[in-house]
């Protein structure tokens, strides 16, 4: 439509004037699906609602954004390059084959696990009041860990976020050395925070030797001050 | 809104002349979310649009329709009584309060099982390449099983939904039976049916003693049909 073509204009033309020119960034967002069978399927409440928000935050500070999603409600984000897949493995493929990127921001919440197994037709309950077989599971790839220590073809930054319930900022600090990842963004998603699926975030940015606590921001605000942070981090980079 | 406001009035009008006046119905739709932890979750693939539309379709007949829905995108039809649940037990609790009913249109793809327990804080992964456990699962309330068999207190007409990938029909002859209840509509859900998620259906109405093979339609004239069907049952019935 309209608005997508003018917003589509003026990212281009950030492309060469803005603060993120010539760089090429990808983003991960929304949950991955994992299939039982051709109906079930194990999920997670993200909604990509921060994903979406920090690769437009991104293209309009002149970056080239490839936004990686799993399934979402949301609409495209114009002028940005979208891929779409389902499971975690898809994602992995897709991140894969994206080749000279100076930044990663990883935040998908990809399923830690998937079903062992996927039924090539609709699993059938058995005799009423059997008790189910437990549903045997096999870890996914992990995606943020994997780019991490891709060697030499590795993102300048590469940005993990860490969804936790307690413990938050602990577990983050754990996540960035574990993941090899240079900068973690973690936030709190026990129901009470109303974060996952809702407007609003609040996050602690933690680097090699920081801690930022942010303000409760919308996710629009979140994704526009870590843009600005990333551009920063750029620039003092090539003042050297 | 206007539409919104038009659309009850008439349906308002129609519960004194329709030809499904005065009569109660509860409809079920959409899937349900099992949680696994404050993040995780079981689901399946029900979108939600045809036990949405067979609750407008009923209530263009005049009927008074409660609509209890899962977890869905749809916009809530207007004229229409609406409980929102997410997981079976929550449906099961939500039917089970509703009395005088005098059909019961079970579409939801209630999950049969449900994570055994549910944890209060998100699952921590294991070390990398450490196999997760087994999911242990239990059975869910089976919604229209019950409603089916609730003796004097039991809808006049209860009718269920299969959606098999596979042996279609005699899945749904056998389910009937199974379930105790008066019709099954049966649908293929197999990906290249294209069904679950899609805008069409193609179904087989199973009663006591036919199948009915309908051709493939709109979701909105499988409603449009099913309550026609439904209003020409009662009032066969009442002439005796």
């Amino acid at each position: 439509d309209v608005r997508d073509a003018v917003v589509s204009f003026f990212r281009h033309k950030q492309q060469n004037e803005g603060a993120l020119a010539f760089k090429r960034i990808v983003v991960t967002a929304g949950p991955t699906h994992e299939p039982l069978d051709p109906v079930r399927y194990l999920a997670n409440r993200s909604s990509g609602r921060q994903g979406y928000a920090i690769a437009e935050a991104l293209a309009d500070l002149g970056a080239s954004v490839t936004l990686v999603t799993g399934p979402t409600d949301l609409r495209s984000p114009a002028g940005v390059t979208i891929i779409r897949c389902e499971t975690a493995r898809e994602m992995q493929a897709a991140v894969s084959r994206l080749e000279n990127l100076d930044a990663a921001i990883c935040t998908a919440a990809v399923a830690d696990w998937r079903p062992a197994t996927e039924a090539g037709q609709k699993m059938k309950k058995k005799e009423r009041n059997d008790a189910p077989a437990p549903l045997p599971l096999v870890a996914n790839p992990d995606i943020l860990a994997e780019i991490s220590s891709s060697g030499s073809s590795r993102p300048t930054l590469v940005v993990g976020f860490a969804a936790e319930t307690e413990n938050v900022e602990d577990y983050a600090r754990a996540k960035r050395l574990r993941k090899g990842c240079d900068w973690i963004v973690a936030n709190d998603v026990s129901p009470a925070a109303n974060v996952m699926g809702g407007h609003e975030n609040q996050v602690i940015l933690i680097t090699s030797d920081s801690s930022e606590h942010w303000p409760r921001l919308t996710k629009e605000d979140v994704a526009r001050r870590l843009a600005m942070t990333i551009a920063d981090w750029f620039s003092s980079k090539t003042e050297y």
